[in-house]
């Protein structure tokens, strides 16, 4: 396995998991790798939480803040949220025994938009970061690390850190060493120059990270499986959703609103964005790209397919099976995908210039638009904004999707006032459910009520909505975006008291 | 007055606002020059509003599509609003007339982020442009336009439009004439590129703008001041709104966290924002910028202190008083103004890379710092988002600032939840009261909660909020952001139906 380790210094320092893990102590703020379930590091957050219920049962507190690129695993955030060992969270989590301390109000989580984290981490805004745990594919001899199967911040955690424990897993494909591109050049205002990048393909940094030997405390070395968790196959409602999608692509080419191989591709992931993905197989577009935060199995078709030319992220999050197909012909691959920093892959500047065509998953979306994406019923976080507003803003066209109904038909996903905003309405261009799809371009606010009524809701509440509405019109204090404050937020109220937004 | 139309093709089209008004039909899409009350056309919009009053009373609708800059004057908006001569209007709005019947529901207003309308025209998203109707400050030999008080969306609107009418209005300095950078590299994707900007400083662009004689129909002289309104002298809720700012750039540039010269300001219109700007005329910065959209009073008062070296806008809005003087004394300030386009003055690269320093007012925030800013109870519209959203998103630091009650009392403008967002919490890192000041950088939503009660709200209110909010960690459906969605917009019910927030 050291055959990973050609830096005689770093080889040197090949330590336990345990030893490694003694190092992080109470209050710490440790930077780990990770990003939607790859890259992190699987063996010092299982040492550090057994460290924590350890010194627990000694009557001692160990808790840390965890800060990461996106998701990890149930070996990071779900052992250590198990263990009780994390005091605050950030930028974005989906694990769920996490997410059940969250919601219980004993962790704290900051939700934060995923190309601003590397810099407020700089502007100093977030405090110290006293250790990174980092996993890694390898270490060059020059001392230099061959990133894992996401970039996610660790540039920034191995760069700010004040002492770095890495992870060095031999699971991960060697082939990863020269799909990376890492840019250096970023600074502090008022240095800061123009990003690089005037296509998605195009490469500006270096394939690995630079890290001072010096910091580094302690090398483990693991072998062991990314997160990767298998997909659903799509339902009649995902693929639904993925025609409406696919239908109004055609139309804008058609319309000469976009170029017949269309704009860099982002997708959220998830089930109904895996859906599209497969449906654009099917649809006479070629020559696609991708520029998005992470590559999912419907994007690794598409580019066995040819259809997509390449695809730009900083993440892999793959199915068992697509994980292993894309090991076993990585040739095919590797150079047609690029992983970069995370506030290289989310960054507002390259996503407006590229004019991406951003499609991410609601929880709801009220009838002008605004969409919740982060919280149930308006307090309770499902997951977090991630990266769908730095491109929603900034997108060619902002896109977001979701089954009209949600928890067996008890809640509708098009409600009359969200209960929680991550995306206000001037940043949502298109709405779509499995009924149909609501273009709000050029609408003004009483016009994008009646569209999203009318092509989104489920017929189950759409007379519901519309009653709404009509009272809202006669009733409201205003009328450019008509409201009934006592009202507006009842069909929530009536789901937490009776169990179903239904009358 | 002839001397300012040097292109003799041109001169030969000089004809009366009327003739020029008559060009303007039913249903047609009119581009208006017009930002902050500065730049806009003075004598083609009361003619046509003249002429709808005269259609309608011989049984002929006329109603247009008015899209401009920003917010005009009088003799535009509120001339064509009286008139119920606007069907459509977008992006912005301050008019009373127009704002009273956008609430009453008898039209339309698309409320966009400034940034966003000329790249939204480009693409085809908004419509066709059928006339632009654009003031200029003169004409030159060429054809090209030397621009006006104001930049906004005219380049856009003379490129995309069938057929151009100009105002030449004398009243303007022609000492304007070199003071503008009209950038002419933007394109559509995928063929966008880097904007060559790193200083505010920059000059990247030509002096005017380029415009196709062939498509000039109607050349209209005017010689009348700008909407030009005096500021209200601070008061001492301004005052203690701008101490606290000034005091917390203090501190941060104490903590290394910003440059002894600060970042490049950018500031909201109104008398708070004139407050802070006056506040730093006695504070221990110089060699200052400012990356803004609009120049106001109290930046010209900076400019000349000398504390502030320069400033980038897209428009000014200056008293009477103000306006004299910079006419008077323009050879001081005429090399350290750049006017831009607005989608220049408020891209959101540029803002990002810069790094500003954004202040800009709101109607209320709640407890978690959410920031609604333009809907008066959710539903009533004020002016619009206009730039708040370009640079709060992106700025080095997101300020947003109020006094911390409205309406004598009545109206508290921290709230338990806002009735509509405009800004979500990631994009607020302070909120900002004569109360006090809210760092909320770094903070999970319940600090966020505990920090804007005990800084921001009025002593009136803050017993409510803490009653509040301690019911909501008790019965809320989780406990990421606590809520209770039967009474979240209680305080926003109870003012429409008693005319106060207070119990």
């Amino acid at each position: 396995m050291t055959s990973r380790i050609a830096h005689p210094g770093l080889a040197a320092k090949v330590t336990s998991a345990e030893q490694a893990a003694s190092f992080i102590d109470d209050h710490m703020t440790v930077g780990m790798s990770g990003f939607t379930g790859s890259g992190y590091p699987k063996a010092v957050p299982m040492a550090l939480a057994k460290r924590i219920a350890d010194e627990r049962k000694a009557g001692r507190n160990l808790r840390v803040k965890v800060w990461t690129g996106a998701s990890t695993g149930p070996e990071l955030d779900g052992a250590l949220a198990a263990a009780d060992g994390i005091e605050l969270r950030l930028p974005y989590n989906s694990d769920p025994t996490a997410r059940e301390r969250i919601n219980k109000g004993e962790m704290e989580y900051l939700d934060m938009h995923l190309s601003q984290v590397a810099p407020m981490a700089w502007e100093g805004f977030l405090g110290p970061l006293d250790i990174a745990v980092i996993e890694v594919a390898g270490i060059n001899a020059d001392g230099s690390l061959i990133p894992s199967s996401s970039v996610g911040n660790n540039k920034t955690w191995l760069d700010r850190a004040h002492a770095v424990i890495l992870e060095v897993n031999s699971w991960q494909n060697p082939a990863l060493d020269g799909m990376h591109d890492i840019y250096y050049g970023t600074a502090l205002p008022p240095n800061r120059v123009p990003i690089p990048l005037v296509r998605p393909d195009d490469r500006f940094g270096q394939p690995s990270f630079r890290c001072d030997p010096d910091k580094v405390i302690a090398v483990v070395e693991t072998d062991a499986p990314d997160r990767n968790l298998p997909f659903a196959k799509p339902d009649d409602t995902a693929l639904a959703i993925a025609g409406h999608i696919i239908e109004f692509f055609k139309h804008e080419v058609g319309k000469g609103r976009l170029p017949a191989n269309l704009l860099p591709l982002q997708s959220g992931v998830g089930n109904i964005a895996n859906a599209v993905l497969a449906g654009l197989l099917d649809a006479p577009f070629t020559d696609m790209t991708a520029y998005t935060e992470v590559l999912q199995d419907g994007m690794l078709d598409l580019l066995a397919s040819g259809k997509l030319r390449m695809a730009s992220c900083t993440a892999f999050s793959l199915s068992p099976d697509a994980a292993a197909r894309l090991n076993s012909e990585m040739e095919q691959f590797r150079d047609r995908i690029i992983l970069r920093p995370q506030e290289m892959s989310n960054h507002p500047e390259i996503v407006r210039r590229l004019g991406c065509l951003a499609m991410n998953g609601l929880i709801e979306a009220d009838i002008y638009g605004n969409v919740n994406s982060t919280h149930i019923m308006g307090s309770r976080i499902q997951n977090g904004i991630g990266g769908s507003g730095d491109f929603a803003r900034n997108a060619y066209l902002s896109i977001f999707m979701t089954p009209s109904t949600a928890k067996g038909g008890k809640i509708s996903s098009i409600v009359p006032h969200v209960s929680h905003v991550d995306h206000i309405a001037q940043d949502v261009q298109v709405i779509v459910t499995e009924q149909g799809l609501a273009d709000l371009r050029g609408l003004a606010p009483r016009r994008r009520a009646e569209v999203v009524i009318e092509k989104c809701a489920h017929p189950d509440y759409r007379e519901m909505l519309r009653d709404y509405y009509e009272r809202a019109l006669k009733g409201s204090y205003g009328l450019q975006t008509p409201m009934l404050c006592g009202e507006a937020l009842s069909w929530h109220q009536r789901f937490v008291d009776t169990g179903t937004m239904k009358l």
